[in-house]
């Protein structure tokens, strides 16, 4: 047979009911009518057919996919440390192209997320000042599309643990501080993530100062938007690398006076009397009585010298409770104090203090590159210069300098902050620093305890140090003569029985000393030229910021 | 002649004369009774000629030595830094045997001294803790009586500069730490006297605590009386040694968290709100406002968690508005906080904990040996026994011994003081060791920050460290989540909008994260056995002492 596909029954029927035609309801139609009605059932069924298998392909590719990444990704339940594994988290900082082919777990925060088709995902992870690029591509067989889809609704700022084979990149990822390496991410899992919309993009809070000078449209995150949400604030690398700095003034002070034989003290921040002249400082309730705020460690640290301490130093916070609202003044800032017993002259003191600051600006300079060039990016500033060997000016050749410069004050005038930097500038220009000291201040602005010029009426043995043409340390030669310092409480209508064990101490026998107070925030607010001192404190008190 | 002893003219006149005698007015008188008379006159005018030649010795005497040490001793005018003169200053530590015939200059306390005669006088010299014999004998030539007689005047405790000469004592001189060398004075000069009258010796304030039982008649400085005069208290070689090491703890705590790659932080004491709880917090007037004194620097270290510092510790005061007066509770005391981001269990952060401890006491044992064998000298204490694995025990193995132990008390029940020591006891008989870990407390008796057990229910993931049976660490998981740390604020009645900044640190995200908070001062009274946390504490605070 050479036609099998005619049914020979069908064949018999055509034959015997010739020239009838039925629709499908059985009543007779034309020949033309019947042939357009068979064609139309052949069209549906092919297109029911298609129709089927495409069903049954779709079904076959969901049955195949019925996400084949879940225990990949998601979210972790709370961490309540339920358990513990063996697994190694790495530092990304350690991740480099050497190390392509390695899997590695990481947990990083998310800063950036990008998704381009459906089918990947870029990121850029953080984690402390270091970046670097992760990606995820969706394939057959382990990284589903529903994974990729979580990835790209991870909010910015999300915590995760990732685990990624590190691989070289095609080219270098500029954007990251890893940049010869990235991560192609096998499982994530989010830790912690965003609740709430954030107040500002860390690419916002991050942006360079000059690039506002190029585009105006930029959003700039204002300092008070910044500290009103300092945690957000905080996570930047410039904020990291300041916090790195602050850090590390701390560690350089103790470094250079532990070497010295200098020891650490604490002396109570709680205090019976207001004792450093009364205005300025903060009234506690104490029981059934009141306290005070100290608002330096001076008595204190002075009373171990009595004590034969003979060389102290004290990190700790001192309270001032003026009403100062100026780019640098806080309520509340760190002092990082030292006194020390000298034989002869206060100057052997003042060389210890002038060594200190050149140990710290030559280790800053050396151990601290790159924090420092982090903080350039944002904040651009010139490099701050300084002197081997100290400029140590007296006050008398400053205010000649001024007066050379035009300024009209008398020489026993305090310097207001204009002619302070003024001076700064002057002395910048004449001998290149931006660091000195200016010695021998007049007496009549120097606190009671301060020890008067034999030589010179009117003048004492007291010094500033500044930076940038700003003070950042006051110190001088103390009485150490009780009955002297009982007067000159008086002079300064202090009422010395509020200051008794201070006296006290001096009754008994106290050897010659000098010493300084540093603010730790104004030094590291100088070096780096970041214009006020909230920018150099972690969470930055004035007369209006109690919070957060 | 054979008498050439009678004159010629007196035998004249006696033999004209014979018979006839006269007395001084004329009256005639027997021969006896003149000569009598003559012998008497005879013995007179000796006895003239005697005195007359003894006032010329005299006067020729005086006259050679009109003080001819003047430029050897005396009182200096108060050092105003008046000159400056090349003299080295020598620690009188760096003197000993084997510098004699050397003429060294010192600044030195006087710690006592004693006349012998009227020639000589006998000093000891302190600076610090070190001590040496001084001599100064009367000669012809250099040193005057006066000058001896200016010494033995010298009131102890004045500080004096002396140039002298070391030699070699005839014996070792037991009662100072420079035994092998003393000082033979050739000038000396107080720097600083003592204008009153002391309260105490040092002699008394140093005496060993064990000379008591000897000899109940010796003076004993009580404890109030030593912090009424504290700068004086604070010179003896004992005091020096605690603080010293107090010093020390802060140092190697640095030390070893710096290694670890820990940030040191510095957050702020003035707080908007009564952060941890409400009550035992002090109030500041603050400006038109009120702030608080922070508790501990719990919620600030945590929220440089939030913003990624990963690892920060923090060395500050503290302030606890608790009435409480026992031996070991301050209203301020130094916190040595760290806290810690880890990847999966707070074991991570606990390991880092102990580690630390084991550091510093190997470290104590090893660097400060010197200072530990002086303090034992006063307030005898046995050495303080560690484990090189420190010992972690649960909370309900600690219930469960001091139940076997004959205590009574529910599984969740806090420990009270005398449980804690007893259990201290029981762990030191068992495991011989005075430190140790409890974990897992009862979570009811622990802030409202702590993360509960995820494996038994009323548990949580939180720790004390104990020293000879007392705590010195508190420290725990702390809730990362902002949604349940709302709901346990709350249920522990903590209005979560006082503390909005904190909650809001974990909506954007926070790692899981534990740490700790040491006191600084029980550190060092239990580690010496001191019995009294205010002999650790320069100065200390309790509800009723605010001086000095």
């Amino acid at each position: 047979m050479s036609e099998p596909t005619k049914d020979p029954a069908v064949e018999e029927i055509t034959q015997k009911t010739e020239e009838l035609f039925f629709d499908d309801e059985g009543k007779p139609i034309s020949k033309k009518a019947y042939k357009k009605l068979q064609k139309d059932k052949e069209k549906a069924e092919r297109k029911a057919a298609t129709a089927a298998k495409l069903a049954a392909e779709k079904a076959e590719r969901d049955s195949k996919n019925v996400d084949y990444s879940t225990d990949r990704y998601g979210k972790l339940p709370m961490n309540q440390s339920q358990t513990r594994s063996e697994t190694k988290y790495e530092d990304i900082s350690t991740i480099n192209a050497s190390r392509a082919g390695e899997t590695v777990t990481v947990r990083v925060r998310v800063q950036t997320s990008r998704a381009t088709g459906g089918k990947m995902c870029f990121f850029v992870f953080r984690q402390g000042v270091a970046t670097i690029q992760g990606i995820i591509t969706a394939d057959e067989e382990k990284i589903s599309k529903q994974m990729v889809k979580f990835c790209v609704g991870i909010t910015p700022e999300s915590i995760v643990v990732v685990q990624a084979k590190v691989v070289k990149p095609l080219e270098e990822v500029k954007s990251c501080t890893v940049s010869c390496a990235e991560l192609a991410i096998e499982q994530i899992h989010v830790v912690s993530d965003v609740q709430v919309r954030l107040a500002f993009s860390l690419d916002d809070a991050s942006r360079p100062e000059s690039s506002y000078e190029e585009d105006a449209q930029l959003v700039r995150v204002n300092l008070d938007t910044r500290l009103n949400n300092r945690v957000l604030d905080l996570r930047t690398t410039t904020n990291h690398a300041i916090f790195r700095l602050q850090s590390a003034v701390c560690l350089l002070f103790r470094e250079f006076l532990v070497e010295r034989g200098f020891m650490e003290i604490h002396t109570p921040k709680l205090i019976g009397a207001a004792s450093e002249g009364g205005s300025n400082v903060f009234k506690v309730s104490y029981f059934k009585t009141s306290a005070f705020l100290a608002q330096s460690p001076q008595l204190y640290k002075q009373m171990c010298i009595a004590a034969d301490f003979g060389k102290v130093f004290e990190i700790a916070p001192v309270f001032r409770a003026e009403d100062s609202n100026t780019h640098r003044h806080m309520t509340e800032f760190m002092g990082l104090d030292m006194e020390m017993a000298f034989n002869e002259h206060y100057h052997e003191v003042l060389e210890v203090l002038e060594d200190l600051f050149v140990y710290i600006f030559t280790n800053l300079k050396n151990r601290f590159k790159e924090e420092i060039e982090t903080i350039k990016k944002q904040y651009e500033f010139e490099d701050f210069e300084f002197l081997p060997k100290t400029l140590r000016l007296s006050f008398a050749e400053g205010i000649k300098m001024l007066r050379e410069a035009g300024v009209e004050l008398g020489d026993f005038e305090d310097l207001s902050t204009a002619n302070e930097k003024l001076l700064g500038k002057l002395v910048k220009e004449k001998y290149h620093t931006d660091f000195y000291v200016l010695d021998k201040f007049p007496l009549a602005v120097r606190p009671f305890y301060t020890m008067p010029d034999p030589q010179n009426p009117g003048y004492s043995n007291s010094y500033d140090f500044f930076m940038r043409g700003e003070e950042i340390l006051s110190g001088a030669q103390r009485i150490h003569d009780a009955e002297y310092l009982t007067e000159r409480a008086k002079a300064h209508e202090i009422d010395p029985s509020t200051i008794q064990p201070y006296i006290d101490a001096f009754k008994i026998g106290a050897p010659p000393h000098a010493g300084g107070g540093i603010g730790l925030e104004r030094v590291v607010m100088l070096y780096l030229g970041l214009g006020n001192i909230r920018r150099s404190s972690l969470f930055p008190r004035d007369p209006k910021r109690l919070e957060p």
